[in-house]
């Protein structure tokens, strides 16, 4: 250990979700050391609050030993209802001060209380309500190291359940939330559509990039209501010969995500003249960037995981660190 | 017994599923007798010849020995790749003539072959395949009782895989399969959108009018590709209290049939002019006659299992009967 000569950390952010919880030591906006650890809230090692704190502890005693007084943020479905303590949900338009304001603390059972960001809810009349938690802060990330996207972007964040988030003036005035991936995945496993799909078929990879673009194609020339039957065509491709039993899930795969870009892209104005940004794994958004190319669409930015300088933003306008 | 006063049958009939075997006696294109087993193609006595030669011996054996020269027809699951010997898809346009003559046959065990219809295939340059196996003979018993819906009809078949089917001079000419049962089905069990829907809200019943309409309406206001934030909504207007979550359900229902409905009229031509036939259960018939009353669209009759019919219209077709 060469602690002495290294400056202390200023903040440790928490990326805790469902199935891990990620630490984050960082100093000036940057992260200094990464730990992650399985104990997610589904997968703590005791129920309830000792759970929660000996995850904590497992993951941070040692840092915390070593700076008693260091502030500890979260994000993430530790916020959830079914986390370690609910942290309620915001209205649109909401930005970091927003978040910040009513973010909710519960002791960490190490000295420090915890901080935990809340969700960010849209709920307008007659419009489908919409949630989300940890998006939000990824969010808050971008738009902290690319302040010029906080006037006026699109922000889509691809994955189980992907957002589709429109920023203005700093702020998240609206979005919309496709089941994308969960759909994939249940389709797959628990449909007629699986059993003509090889096993080792499991939609990570693209194997078959002509029936991705003709799940991408069929998409694009859609009407309303078309889905389910296209669907269906997972099934009839393979029976008729027209597309090889392991190309299906890629046709599957570029069905869904071409449904979802067809619809998300309409509801973001005029993509022409605001930036497009995504954040998430990078081969989900090679994917997506990928298809949004196939339908005319540039992606003018791909950031990986935007969490921890989110939570940093999140710890400046709370006052916990300062600005850097 | 009493048979000697009762003429004897003409045509012992199959309706042979995945799930159960129902096995008509038949004359004069009436049903004389009915009986129902739980051998479906995936409920076997005994794996492959055998287990049919079982089944059809446990449900029929008594019949045959008493008229040994009964015709036997089936349709149904038993004619596919998986079934008792397949029977090959004919290609659209196809009448009751063309299934007739690519039926195969196949050793009872008990002295006569039984005649196994094919399924029917949709597959033209530039559209989707499609595949059916049960709902052409279905449609068949309906052309037969009704022969005036032969000039020009749509006949609607709900169920897990929805079928719309396009007739034109007797011929299916074409059709598209909807997955929306089965689509509802694996959401409701294995998604996210389960978890607020209480157990016994299994769909079967509709305990919320309004939720069921508020899917159907969100789905005739949806644009291309809305459907998968749609189905999110389940999740939303729960946790939000827009919806008891007791009402969940009745709301991705109305949704999915709304969205079945939107494309499946649309590519039906001008059902102002043609009629709209519904074959199926009845309270499932009831369900999508009411969301199609609620689109404006009206429903110019609904008939329940019109198999054995168009069984007897498979064996005039084939010879096996005269014509009633």
């Amino acid at each position: 250990m060469n602690t002495a000569v290294v400056p202390p950390p200023q903040l440790l952010a928490l990326d805790w979700g469902t199935s891990s919880l990620r630490a984050f030591l960082m100093r000036d906006g940057r992260i200094i050391e990464t730990r992650q650890s399985g104990h997610g809230i589904q997968h703590l090692p005791a129920p309830g609050t000792p759970g929660y704190q000996q995850a904590f502890a497992q993951i941070a005693e040692d840092w915390l030993r070593q700076w008693p007084q260091l502030p500890v943020v979260a994000c993430g479905m530790v916020g959830s209802a079914q986390g370690w303590k609910e942290a309620p949900y915001v209205r649109c338009p909401a930005d970091i001060q927003t978040l910040a304001g009513q973010a909710i603390s519960v002791p960490s059972g190490l000295g420090p209380d915890i901080l935990i960001a809340p969700g960010v809810l849209f709920d307008e009349p007659d419009e489908l309500p919409d949630v989300m938690r940890g998006e939000e802060i990824q969010i808050a990330g971008a738009l902290l190291t690319n302040p010029q996207w906080a006037v006026r972007s699109c922000m889509l964040l691809p994955g189980t359940h992907s957002k589709w988030a429109q920023i203005e003036t700093g702020k998240i005035v609206r979005y919309a939330t496709y089941l994308t991936g969960e759909l994939f995945a249940v389709l797959s496993k628990h449909s007629i559509l699986g059993r003509l799909m090889p096993a080792e078929t499991d939609g990570k990879k693209e194997s078959d990039p002509g029936a991705f673009e003709l799940g991408l194609s069929t998409a694009r020339s859609s009407g309303p209501g078309d889905l389910s039957h296209q669907i269906f065509g997972t099934r009839t491709l393979g029976l008729t010969g027209r597309l090889p039993h392991a190309a299906l899930a890629d046709y599957l795969s570029g069905l869904l995500i071409g449904h979802e870009l067809v619809s998300g892209m309409a509801g973001s104005g005029d993509l022409a003249s605001v930036p497009l940004v995504m954040i998430g794994a990078p081969s989900l958004c090679e994917r997506y960037a990928h298809s949004l190319r196939y339908f005319g669409q540039s992606v003018d930015a791909v950031l990986d995981n935007t969490a921890p300088v989110g939570l940093w933003n999140l710890a400046m306008a709370a006052g916990l660190v300062g600005k850097h």
